[in-house]
């Protein structure tokens, strides 16, 4: 089926409108109309071929909200005319360790990504939300609270569930102490995440002016983490810090922060390396992991569990034929805290 | 007491010999005669002041196997004849969390480390076991089971437990594939301890000379981890990796191979900072730690451990009048694998 969408010709040029085409949907397959498309920092990489392995034309966009429009007869979990959700794994083999452990995003065989990831059905590469409309397994559609602004849980789908698991996979829970360094599209999901699960949430930022939107956002405390003296304050007394920070910066100023046995775990990945000094981690036995999306099981625990605590993205709404201009205020900082695509646009005159 | 010992008077001086004075016993102390004493390569870091902190004159030693001499009339667990060890520690506070939870090595207060740590008793400093006898509380006294011989049973007391804290802690067992990087003094102690533990044990060495060795001490395979080929077959496979390289070398080497939730942990301590590949820990959710030494408690445990299956380590026994050409050894990492001081040697003319 042509499908309207915008796509990237190669890593120099802008995002335009292109036709792609989806699938007829199969038994297992859900088809949805796209509501609204979050714009992941992700999808700026992959564009740009900043990751190096992106294929040409390609078409972003993994934090899709929409409409269910028709079902395969075997799909027990939606029917037409449900909200549905699809985040950044559209496959995985379902048969390995990782994935019988609900874990698809590590699957051994290689997951499958929502776009610029090979696609046995079409035998060329999937195509991302940025669409309107996509054909995806039941077993990778997600259910969504109806209680929540749909434009503004979009960003959940990859900016929430690359939050909430590190929080979950840590123990976070009521009267601990917790570090979010980096008050972006992750830090800012982060904030609400860790503040909803009881924790004492401080904000690490170098912007001063973010100190009331943190504040605003939940955050007990906001250190500006250039003022030695405040950080100091902190030594030896996080439980956990999600660092969201995507460029080189001194981890090891927040690993000292950490208690004994405290973690520090990275979910942005900067492209240089990060300097480690293994003292800090050695006085008081801390550690530092890395965390990235999480599984679909794991994703509906997220949301559900956002619907109950009334937790979406802050945003800023824009018509796809914005989305340049998106891009490069995303790569200077410049958004609070996520743009997601109103795909009603998509249907307007180009 | 006067007591004979070897102390260095400055950074750049050789080790000589030196009277120093130890306390008269107290009701809860032992008085340890000092049979042996391990060469550990934080002694030579802390007398030529590389690690910035030394007070002199300086006497080192903190793997320290003795016999009782005279106990204190409060002591229960020792008495004159007795065989004992002493480790890295000497006191602490014994009221905070870490101490209460039998870390006494992260003691909040500050632990009492056996040397250049300061002592309440003397209002000076701590002097090690490079000398005739010690004065130590009966709480950071261990006992030394009866079946091991008691020269290569002193490493233990650092080298034994720095690696079998994280073994532990990171719940090593039966059928899990454990690294060991570098075959050194705490290597060849990693490769015995995880293989009692009944891991199938990998040692990683950049010297080829070193590969029988590796095998002799229990290893089931051996990795020249400068070979790009040898170390991919190892890829996303490991459930635990001991690193014990104190010099700049590439992490992200080895946590590549760490299966998913896999932990690399790091027991030496590097001088310059190591360069680490966020995506090395994002992918598969891995984890870098730290540990330092281990508790009392787990001392004993470990020490009982060895006892029950035969593990000592493998030493050059020395006459302390050679320590100064052993530093220059252990330096250059000429030592099969840890030089023992007999102490017998001290009361010969000097």
């Amino acid at each position: 089926m042509k499908t309207k969408s915008y796509a990237v010709a190669s890593a120099t040029k802008p995002l335009a409108p292109f036709n792609l085409e989806r699938r007829i949907p199969g038994e297992r397959d859900v088809q949805i109309e796209i509501l609204f498309c979050g714009v992941c920092h992700s999808d700026v990489h992959t564009v740009r071929d900043e990751w190096h392995g992106t294929t040409y034309p390609c078409v972003p966009g993994h934090e899709i909200i929409g409409r269910v429009t028709s079902v395969g007869a075997q799909v027990k979990k939606f029917k037409a005319g449900d909200i549905a959700g699809v985040g950044c794994l559209v496959d995985s083999c379902r048969t390995c360790g990782n994935c019988e452990g609900h874990l698809e995003q590590f699957c051994e065989k290689g997951a499958i990504f929502t776009y610029n990831s090979p696609d046995k059905h079409s035998g060329g590469l999937t195509f991302g939300g940025y669409s309107e409309s996509i054909v995806v397994d039941e077993a990778f559609v997600l259910s969504i609270p109806k209680n929540l602004d749909l434009a503004a849980t979009a960003p959940l789908l990859c900016a929430g569930i690359t939050t909430y698991s590190p929080l979950r996979h840590h123990g976070v829970t009521k009267g601990q102490k917790v570090g979010v360094v980096g008050l972006g599209g992750l830090g800012h999901m982060g904030v609400k995440l860790a503040k909803a699960l009881g924790a004492h949430v401080v904000v690490f930022t170098t912007s001063l002016n973010k100190v009331e939107d943190a504040l605003r956002l939940g955050a007990d405390e906001v250190v500006h983490s250039k003022d030695e003296a405040a950080m100091k304050k902190h030594l030896n007394s996080f439980h956990f810090i999600l660092d969201t920070v995507a460029a080189k910066h001194d981890i090891n100023a927040y690993l000292i922060l950490l208690r004994r046995d405290g973690n520090l775990t990275q979910v942005g990945v900067p492209s240089e390396a990060l300097d480690l000094d293994v003292s800090s981690l050695i006085f008081g036995r801390r550690s530092l992991s890395g965390s990235l999306i999480g599984g679909l099981k794991e994703t509906q625990e997220m949301l559900d569990f956002c619907g109950q605590h009334s937790i979406t993205s802050d945003i800023e709404l824009i018509p796809i034929q914005m989305i340049n201009e998106a891009y490069d205020r995303l790569v200077k900082g410049d958004v609070k805290y996520r743009f997601v695509i109103d795909m009603a646009s998509l249907k307007q005159a180009q």
